[in-house]
C-alpha cells in the first residue's frame, strides 16, 4: 500500500522522540505531543474509513467523532461513507478504534491524556476519558497527508498528555461585542489547539454583556443593545463543554465599572454623576462603592444568576487597574476606611474582595482575579492571574495560591509570536519548590478588544494563540520557533476550515479599500507592514472610539508579516552565501517592492488609499535602486536613505527595513 | 466644495429619470429607484456627519440609523463622531434629516416608500413609515462616493417605492443546516437589497429544524442535533422585524416528511417501517397519513407552538412533490378515499390541506403552499407559490388567490443571473385584468440547500438575488443587464462588509486544496469554470450525501465566472474591431490561460488537484496555440480541437469555450 510519498520522509522506526529533531520535520502536529515515535508506512483514507467507539464515556465523544468525520471529509474531499458516530461498538471492524475508560468531567485537572497508534490499515486511540479522546482526534486530523493519488494518515506511535492543566484564551467581549458565532468558532479553534479554558470577559467600562434578569438595567442601559441572553450563555457553555473546554466568566469589579455605573449609579463611588458608556480605551475612574450594602446586594444578584449558567467552579472578578480616584474623593469612603482601619486603597479593595469571596462561596464558586487582588489580607484559596509581570505568579505559588500566567501572552498588543512562544510559565531556573510549582496551573492568552472587532479579532488571536497552546501543552524543551512556524502552515489551514477568518478577513478590507479594483498591490503592502505594537496605535486610548472604523489598512495587517518573515530568511541566507539561488530568492521580493508605488497608483485614488501612498512610495524609492544594485547596475543609495522607512504611517510600521539595510550593507 | 470628482460625470440637473439611461451610469443604486433626478454637486462626508430623526415612528429606526452610521464608517474609514441614534430630534442641525409620518408595521403591503433629497450639505429623507426610512438609508449608503481627497454623497433627488409588495428569499435549512449567524447575515443582505420577506424552510426529508416542546422527538430524532431553539427563532424573527423584513415559516407536508416520520412513524402512511433521516437529495416516499386524526393532532401541536413565534399571518405548509406512492400502497388510505369520494391523490391532498387550513385559521394563520396545492377544491384564501412554471400563478390570480413567483428564481440551480433578472412576474402581455394582476404579490428567490453549506451558501445566493430584488422592486422597464452588472461591483463590496462571504469563501476552499501553496493558478481556473447547472451535478440526488464534502473545486466556482464574462466582452469587441486595444484586451486572458497547466503543476500534487488537472491541461492546449496565432505565429489549431473543452470535469464546465471558438474563427 505504500505509495509515492511526497510530503514526508521516513527517518526512523523505533526511537521514542520527545523533543524530536527528526519527528517534528515529519509530522505537523500542534501542540507537539509528549512522546512521538515515527513508524514507517501509511494508513490510507478512503470512503470506507469508519470510527468505532468502545468503553465507558460521556456522549460528547459522539459529537466529537462526527465532527472529526466531517472535518476529515472537508479537508480531503473524500466521500467518507460514515457520517455520524451515534452508538457504542457500531462498527467493530472500523479502521479507527477509540477505546475510553471512563466518562470525562470538564473540570480543572481532568485527565486529558491519550495514546495514538497509527499503523497500516489500523488506528488505535486509547484514553482514560472521552476528553482525552477528543484531544487525540485533533492529533489524528493533523496526521492527514497525501501522495499524488491518495490521502492517508501518517503512521506513528504517540503518547501524550499536557504539561499544564489550565490552557486558556480570554476574550474581551465588552470593548467590542463579539456575537455567539465569533465565540463559538474560537472555541472550536481552542479545541483544535488542545486548549481547555475559555475565559469570557463579560463586563467592562465599554459594555455590560450578560443578561441579569433581576437587574435588567445592566443590559438595557449598559450595553448599546449588544449582550448575551442567558439562553445564549447556556448554549455557548454547552458548546464548550461538548469540546472539553471549561468556561470561566469574568465580571470586572470594583474598577472597570462604567457600564455598571450607567445602570446603577447608586453603587458607584461618585453618586452625583450621570454616567455614560465609555467610548474610549484606557483606565477610567468609575469604581463600585465597597462601603455600602447595596453594592453587595447587586453583586449577589449578579452572581446568583450567573453561577448556575457556568458549571465550572471558578469565577473571575477582575480586580485590575483600580486607581482609587473615586474612593479618594469620596468623604464617606474615606471615613469608612478610617473606621475600619483600612490604610490604603489596596486594603479597601481586599476588604471588598473578601466580602465578594464570601458571596461567591455561597454559590459554590472559587474566586479568581487579576494580580492586583493578590494582597496579604486575602485568603489563599483564590486563583491569581498574573499579567503585570511574573512576580505575582511566583509569590502566589510560594504562598500557596493557585495562579496562571498571562504576562507575555497579551496577543492584543501585536507582538511577534516568537516572544509568546518562548515565554514559559515555569522556567528552569525558578525559585519554587516542586510543591509550590504545582500552584502554577498554566496560562491564558488575553484578547483585549479595544482595537478588535468581529471582522478582525480572529487575525489577532490566531495563529499566535497556537504558539501559546504549545507552550502550555508541550514539554519545556519543545522550543524551536522555526520548526513551529513550519508546522503552522497546515494548522492555519485547519483553523480556516473550522471557520476562523484570520486568513480570509484581510481581503475583505482590501477589496473595500480598492473599490473593486485589483487588490494585489495592497496585498503586497500588508505582507510587509504590521500594526503598531503595544499601546502606540491608540495613544492614551483616545485616538479610537469603540464605534470608529476598524476597516483600515492597519486592521488588514497582522503580526509576523508573511513576506517580511520570508525576506528575513532570504537575506540571511544570501549574506551567508552569495550564490545565484540565494540572490534569486532575495530578488523575488525586491522586484515586487520596486514597483509597489506604481502598482498602487493603478488603483482609483480615494482618501484611504492616499493616506498609505507614502508607504508604497518609500518602499519603492529604496527597493528600486537596491534591486538595480543587485543587478550590478549603478544606483544612488546611501545608508541614511533607509531612515525614512522607520516612521510609522497610518498606524503601521514597515517591517522589512532592517533586512533591507543588512542586504544593502552586504552588497 | 466641488472637488476633483473621479467617479461620476454630471450629465443633467433637471429631468426626472425613471428608467434612466444616464442616471444609472452615475449612481450605483440597487434596486433602481422609481424616480431619480440627477443634481449637480456633492455632500461631503466627514467626522461631523450626524443623523437627526423626527416625526412619529417605531424605535427600529434608531437601530437602523445606528447601523447606517457604522456601515458608513466601515466603508469609508471616516471617524464619524456620532455613534448611535437614540432620541427624537437629538441633532437638529444634523446633515441627514429623517422625517417619518407614522410607525411602520412589518406586514404585507406596508408602505415602504421614501423620498431622498441629497444636496450640498443637506440630506432630507422623508417617508410615511420607519420601514420606508430604512429602505431610504440603504439607498443613501449606495450614494457614497469619493474624490482623491474626500468622501461624499452624490447629490440627487429620488422618489421611490416598490413595484411588488412581496420580495423574498427562501432559505432551505433542512438539507444542510444553516446556523443563526448564516441566517442573520443573509437577512442583513436582504435588507440591503430592499427585500422584505425571509421564507424559512424549516423541515424536510433531511432534517426537522425547529424545536417543538410538546413533540421533542422531532428534533431529538429528526435533526442530527442541528436545529433552532424557540429562543433562537424569536431572536431571528426580532432581528428581521428590526430590519423591516417579514419571516414566513415553512413546514413541508404531507410529502417531504422523512424527518417527521423518523420521529413519529405512526403518522406516516407506511407504518411498519423504521425511518431514518434522508441522506440523499430528491423526491422520497415518506408522506403523512391524511386519513387519521393523530396526524392532525401532531400538526396542530406544531402549529400551536410555531404560530406565536412568527408574528406574520402567513404560514407555508409546503405541499410539493407528493407522488402519493405511500398512499397508493396503503389499503386503509385507499379505502378512505373511496368512502370519501376522493378520486385521486390530488383530491386526497386537498382534503388534507383543507383540514390543515382550518387548524391554521384557528391560530390566526393564512395558508401558503407550493403550486401543487392549487386545486379546485381548495378555498381561495391561500397564497400559491408558483415554482413549476408561471401557469399556476396566472390561474391563481385569475381565480382570486394571491400568488408569488419562484419559477425562474431557483438560484440553487446555478443559472446565469441574466435569466433571473429578466424573469418578470407580470409580463406586459399577460392575460390578467388589472384587478386579477393585483393578486400577483411578487416573488421569492429559492435557495435549496442540497449542495450548499454555511461555507458556500452565500455564494449561491449573492449577487444573483440582488438581480431578483431589482426585478421585484424596480420598474418593469429597468432591464439593462449590463448596467445592472456595472452597479453590482459596488453592491458586492457592500454585501461583503455586511458579512456576506460570497467573495471571501472561494479562497478558503482553494487554500485548503493547495495546502498552503500559491492559489493564483486555482483562482484563475475558478474564474473560467462554473458549477454544473440544473440538477446535473447531483444526478438522481445520489451522487452527494448531505455529509459529503462541499469543499471541492466545483464549490469554489460560481455562476457568471468573472474572467469568462470579461473575456466574452473582450472577444465581442475584438470581433467588431480588430484594433490594437481590443487585441490586447483579449490577449491578457489568453496569456493567463496559455500557462494554466504549467502553473497548476507548480503546486504540490494531491488527489484533489489531480482530478482538476485535465481542466488546466485542456485550456492550455487550446489557448497556447491560439495566443501564438494572435501573435502572428504559426499554430496548429482546428475547430474540432475545441471540442475537448465541452466535457464537464469534476462537476464544473469550462465556460470560455464558445468565445474561444468565436475568437479562433475571427482570426
Amino acid at each position: 500500500m505504500l505509495k509515492k510519498i511526497l510530503t514526508l520522509v521516513f527517518v526512523t522506526t523505533a526511537i521514542f522522540i520527545g523533543n524530536a529533531q527528526e519527528a517534528n520535520e515529519v509530522y505537523n502536529i500542534i501542540p507537539w505531543p509528549a512522546k512521538v515515535k515515527t513508524v514507517t508506512g501509511s494508513c490510507i483514507l478512503n470512503e470506507d474509513f469508519k470510527v468505532n467507539i468502545q468503553g465507558d464515556y460521556h456522549s460528547r465523544i459522539y459529537g466529537g467523532a462526527s465532527r472529526f468525520l466531517r472535518r476529515l471529509a472537508d479537508k480531503t474531499g473524500v466521500f467518507i461513507d460514515q457520517g455520524f458516530a451515534t452508538k457504542k461498538n457500531e462498527y467493530p471492524n472500523a479502521i479507527l478504534q477509540i477505546s475510553i475508560e471512563r466518562p470525562g468531567v470538564v473540570k480543572l485537572g481532568e485527565d486529558e491524556s491519550y495514546s495514538l497508534d497509527v499503523s497500516e490499515g489500523k488506528i488505535i486511540l486509547k484514553s482514560t476519558t472521552d476528553i482525552g479522546a477528543l484531544r487525540g482526534l485533533e492529533t489524528l486530523l493533523q496526521l492527514v497527508s497525501f501522495s499524488e493519488t491518495e490521502y492517508f494518515f501518517q503512521t506513528v506511535k504517540i503518547e501524550d498528555e499536557p504539561r499544564f492543566p489550565w490552557r486558556g484564551l480570554m476574550m474581551d467581549v465588552s470593548r467590542h461585542f463579539m456575537p455567539v458565532d465569533v465565540v463559538k468558532r474560537n472555541i472550536d479553534a481552542l479545541a483544535a489547539a488542545k486548549m481547555n479554558v475559555f475565559h469570557w470577559h463579560l463586563a467592562d467600562d465599554q459594555g455590560w454583556r450578560v443578561e441579569i434578569k433581576s437587574l435588567p438595567e445592566l443590559t438595557e442601559k449598559g450595553s448599546d443593545g449588544f449582550w448575551f441572553t442567558q439562553e445564549q450563555i447556556k448554549d455557548v457553555v454547552a458548546y464548550a463543554v461538548e469540546r472539553g473546554i471549561r468556561v470561566i466568566p469574568e465580571i470586572d469589579v470594583p474598577g472597570h465599572a462604567t457600564a455598571m455605573s450607567v445602570a446603577y449609579p447608586q453603587i458607584s463611588s461618585k453618586k452625583d454623576t450621570v454616567y455614560t458608556i465609555e467610548r474610549y480605551a484606557g483606565v477610567f475612574d468609575p469604581t463600585l462603592d465597597p462601603t455600602i450594602d447595596e453594592t453587595y446586594e447587586v453583586l449577589e444578584k449578579v452572581i446568583a444568576e450567573m453561577a448556575p449558567l457556568f458549571p465550572d467552579p471558578y469565577f473571575h472578578i477582575g480586580g485590575d487597574e483600580n486607581e482609587g480616584k473615586q474612593w479618594a474623593a469620596n468623604e464617606d469612603i474615606q471615613k469608612f476606611m478610617k473606621e475600619h482601619d483600612l490604610k490604603d486603597k489596596h486594603q479597601l479593595q481586599s476588604y471588598f474582595n473578601i466580602k465578594l469571596q464570601k458571596i461567591l462561596k455561597k454559590y459554590g464558586k472559587i474566586m479568581m482575579g487579576w494580580d492586583e487582588i493578590f494582597q496579604p489580607e486575602l485568603p489563599k484559596d483564590v486563583v491569581i492571574q498574573s499579567w503585570r509581570g511574573k512576580e505575582a505568579m511566583i509569590q502566589s505559588a510560594q504562598q500557596g495560591s493557585q495562579t496562571i500566567l498571562s504576562n507575555g501572552y497579551y496577543i492584543d498588543l501585536n507582538n511577534s509570536m516568537k516572544g509568546h512562544y518562548l515565554n514559559d510559565p515555569l522556567e528552569k531556573d525558578n525559585p519554587l519548590t516542586p510543591q509550590q510549582a504545582k500552584n502554577i496551573l498554566g496560562g491564558e492568552a488575553t484578547m483585549w478588544a479595544e482595537l478588535a472587532t468581529p471582522l478582525t479579532v480572529d487575525s489577532r488571536i490566531w495563529p499566535r494563540t497556537a504558539a501559546i497552546a504549545e507552550r502550555l501543552w508541550s514539554s519545556q524543551d519543545v522550543n524551536d520557533y522555526d520548526n513551529l512556524r513550519k508546522r503552522l502552515v497546515q494548522f492555519n489551514l485547519d483553523l480556516e476550515l473550522l471557520g476562523i477568518t484570520h486568513l480570509s478577513y484581510r481581503d475583505v478590507i482590501l477589496r473595500n479599500m480598492a473599490n473593486g479594483r485589483n487588490i494585489m498591490p495592497l496585498q503586497n503592502m500588508t505582507a510587509i507592514c504590521e500594526p503598531l505594537k503595544g499601546y502606540t496605535r491608540n495613544m492614551g486610548g483616545t485616538e479610537y472610539k469603540t464605534y470608529n472604523p476598524y476597516t483600515l489598512f492597519a486592521d488588514a495587517c497582522v503580526v509576523d508579516a508573511s513576506d517580511a518573515v520570508a525576506f528575513k530568511h532570504a537575506v540571511a541566507a544570501f549574506i551567508q552565501k552569495h550564490n545565484e539561488e540565494n540572490r534569486k530568492a532575495v530578488k523575488i521580493y525586491l522586484q515586487k517592492w520596486a514597483t509597489l508605488y506604481d502598482d498602487l497608483k493603478t488603483l482609483q485614488p480615494n482618501p484611504t488609499l492616499q493616506k498609505i501612498m507614502p508607504i508604497a512610495e518609500r518602499v519603492q524609492n529604496v527597493c528600486k535602486p537596491l534591486l538595480a544594485k543587485m543587478n550590478g547596475e549603478k544606483a544612488k543609495l546611501k545608508k541614511k536613505d533607509f531612515k525614512v522607512l522607520e516612521a510609522p504611517v497610518e498606524d503601521v510600521e514597515i517591517v522589512i527595513t532592517t533586512d533591507l539595510q543588512l542586504l544593502f550593507e552586504a552588497l
